[in-house]
């Protein structure tokens, strides 16, 4: 019994803390929404935004290779 | 009861349903895998290959305005 | 130069096949969504349905051990 | 020209704006990740322990409501 009572006090301190983690991703998360928003509002488009953040996230090599290979396969099927 | 028996009747029909529709698009999904395990073992690209799916999906015009969108917001951050 | 007509040829049917499959896909998730609004209709909850769907998708043994523990942790938080 | 530049810089600091947020977002979702491999190192399931912190995101009686039809539907079904 005792054992069943310590288990459940971890329990409730691990949910506890991944809760207080969630909580503080949700507000980081509503931050980046905001920054859109606000860039939105400056007449960017946050689509576009989206993807320039995607592609600055990989390697320069990776990025340029993905690019050619798209490239390639766009004008074999006439995606100019 | 007898309104109960029959609500429960209705309830798994429609379960029934949605599960063999369920089915049925999963057989479908695992197709699609196939037809990319196969191009893959030809040498294409797959993640590529799924960029141009996304494009051809895309109204011709619409394509063209994201593609020279992304172009300016690449060049203004100096991803050539 | 013929060899990269001959690999366009083959990219091109590849994709084309990959777009029917997609379209067969979404044809039958749309008559998922069909189902279930058929099912809202008739006063059913979708959102418990859905539940009811993946339960089903479990076998017996593995469900009733997921039950049981969740049975558990949830005493163990006062989750009544 | 002078205003193409200007928007560039702009833009330049919104995307690095964004990507130090997602940098920051990674770091505690990273620190989630950790919390459950202790817990999973300490003999809890991750997957419960994810379904309680579910759970308690949720009212109290929009809980019991939704744990109440779940109970109907599966009674009806026959998922004991």
């Amino acid at each position: 019994m005792s054992e069943g009572v310590v288990a459940a006090d971890q329990l409730r301190l691990f949910i506890e803390r991944i809760e207080r983690l969630e909580e503080e991703k949700k507000g980081i998360a509503d931050d980046v929404k905001d920054v859109y928003a606000e860039a939105k509002a400056n007449g960017y488009d946050t689509k576009t935004m989206r993807k320039v953040v995607a592609l600055r996230r990989m390697e320069t090599h990776v990025r340029q290779e993905a690019d050619a290979l798209l490239e390639t396969y766009r004008s074999a099927l006439g995606l100019g």
